[in-house]
């Protein structure tokens, strides 16, 4: 599929050509950039305007009335399908660093020995697990990210499933399989994963699992994120606000863990940012990801065709060792970057030689990922 | 001032008329419960839904384009006016949870000995503090707050300036200074007090400071919170997300924790919110909080002079003790706050036996709060 019109005809046969429609985009832009932020669903407006005109008119009592307080838990609910996670075993709250850290400090109060991760995680990641290991007095080993799995032993896998910069994914099912017979705790951060392919996160008996809501979930900028603990894990919270409390209502000065995964909660949830979140959720509602990650895979694939003959990809070329970006690798990375964005066609740019480019199947046209293939290849002056 | 027509005098001359209009509150509606969520400003939805514009039409760029990057930034700025605080010194970031999670870690790496607070500590508080202790091995003692003065010695000295169930407020200038002369870090939670009241952190050399965007300071639900580090002090932040980093945006395998404030942020901040919180500060520009103190010590007391004869009090009565709220005790407090409600009056319910009314000066006039002190006397069957 490298022609115009097989991409028409593909566009045609879309089964989410519903969901593109559900997206406020605006027409002349190819928006290559969603795994950085995702854009806004329609109606997420009037859904942010109807939470302050709740807030105006119910003031203190729109906790209960218009079921804030019930947030976390709902966003969570909506998260549990699309992580394919067990009913109650994901909420809704803070950052990602913070959930992380939560999910690590956990993680080493369940388990001796090292923190194991990649050399290729997010940068936060490895701060704070930096973090971390210094105050828990653990060893924090990063090795290369092809290297992990010979170096899996007892102690905490913390690790990224898809690299930010190159695309590459790994083998969550394996990977953590492999830890747990070594007696480790897995922590995976899915924020470059989640919303493009299937997660199930129970069927791989993955221990905690944290990711950001504001990337291929498309929440908004800074969306609040998320954090999973597998049920029957005695994770204990170390950010313990008031909101992880059995009652937090009681104002009970004794702290008494929430029982499930409210108590990995912190402090009182940010409601209008979360309300964003909950509504750009909804578009997920009766998504089959298998279909979701075949659509993923042929719009990757697609890319790769069109531009790999011109340019290094560091992308992996199998689709099961890929996530849903392409990265290419050229000293011109910035200026690609930039007189794409000329042409209407986002991708990003990281230092000191990347372009990066998001393929969110919900909304990209098959047509549209063509034309930023051509025009790739066009810019660095192939065609 | 008991009489209706002192009031409406008192109202003619009030210099904070005009914050008053800027308030979206209905008319009918006497708010005694803003030291709990406060309400909108005009212009706050009008703000969001540009936010929410620009997201949609700069998409990725609007970090940029936008200045969302630097929100945490310009509204730490603006808390500093209200704190009394050092340029620099404040950053809006996380949870107050989250935030006070970091102070005490941060704490406990500069001063050994034990955590001391006191046992009227809103909860969050509690925990956070008992679970650093036993993170950190320190020992949490929990005095009675009229004791924390004779108690104070080296260490961490982590309290709230106003007692979230009795109002009183702890002497923040003296007891920094005793806890400075014992060696001991001062952290202080302002989240009931900044926003009615003068605070000076700079000129009484707090070490550290948290407090929350939702309750004087009308951010909305959830609203994000801030910290306060003096100039000076090596604090280094546990939670050391991206947002942390000297230079977030180049992605930077190595932590190098960014100068200043900035290194307490953790995460990406959550746009929508913190925009929101950004707009509702506005509102104290120009703001004398001498006036602020004086108009909220005054209403306060015309209450209490309303209600005192016909319940308890528990709030103290010399104006340099108490905040900007006043709690009584009687074993109806829960049908008393329900009855008022239903008179358009609204205070809270705090287990098992008190009533809370908190008071706004930007917003409350003194006949509002005549019609409060009145009714409450009415409905507990004196007048």
């Amino acid at each position: 599929m490298t022609t115009l019109e097989e991409c028409e005809d593909r566009d045609r046969v879309d089964p989410f050509a519903v969901t593109r429609a559900a997206f406020d985009l605006p027409p002349e832009i190819v928006y290559l950039d969603g795994n950085s932020l995702g854009p806004p669903v329609k109606g997420v407006r009037e859904g942010v305007d109807l939470v302050e005109r709740q807030w105006r008119d119910l003031l203190i009592n729109g906790w209960w009335e218009a079921g804030w307080v019930d947030l976390p838990r709902r966003v969570g609910a909506q998260l549990e399908s699309i992580l394919g996670a067990e009913p109650g075993s994901v909420t809704c709250t803070d950052s990602t660093s913070v959930n992380l850290y939560k999910a690590v400090v956990a993680a080493t109060s369940l388990v001796d020995g090292d923190i194991l991760t990649d050399s290729g995680n997010f940068p936060t990641d490895l701060y704070v697990l930096g973090s971390v290991a210094e105050q828990t007095g653990r060893r924090l080993r990063i090795v290369e990210p092809d290297r992990v799995e010979e170096e899996i032993g007892g102690g905490t896998l913390a690790l990224t499933q898809v690299d930010f910069r190159t695309g590459r994914r790994h083998d969550l099912a394996a990977l953590t399989g492999l830890a747990h017979r070594a007696g480790a705790i897995t922590i995976w951060d899915l924020s470059h994963s989640a919303g493009v392919m299937p997660i199930d996160l129970a069927a791989h008996g993955v221990d905690m699992a944290v990711g950001c809501g504001y990337k291929f979930l498309n929440g908004g900028p800074g969306a609040p994120a998320y954090i999973y603990v597998r049920p029957g894990l005695e994770a204990t919270n170390p950010v313990n606000g008031w909101f992880s409390h059995q009652a937090p209502f009681d104002f009970d000065p004794v702290y008494r863990p929430a029982d499930g995964i409210d108590r990995m909660r912190s402090g009182t949830p940010g409601v209008l940012s979360m309300a964003a979140l909950e509504i750009a959720l909804e578009i997920f509602e009766g998504v089959d990801f298998k279909d979701l990650r075949d659509k993923s895979e042929a719009l990757t694939e697609l890319f790769i065709d069109l531009v790999a003959e011109h340019v290094e990809v560091i992308t992996p070329r199998l689709p099961s060792e890929r996530g849903s970006q392409v990265s290419i690798r050229t000293a011109d990375a910035e200026a690609l970057i930039e007189n794409l964005r000329t042409q209407g066609i986002i991708g990003d740019f990281r230092p000191p030689d990347l372009a990066r480019f998001g393929f969110a199947p919900l909304y990209l046209s098959f047509c549209e990922v063509f034309r930023a293939g051509e025009a790739v290849a066009r810019t660095l002056g192939f065609r």
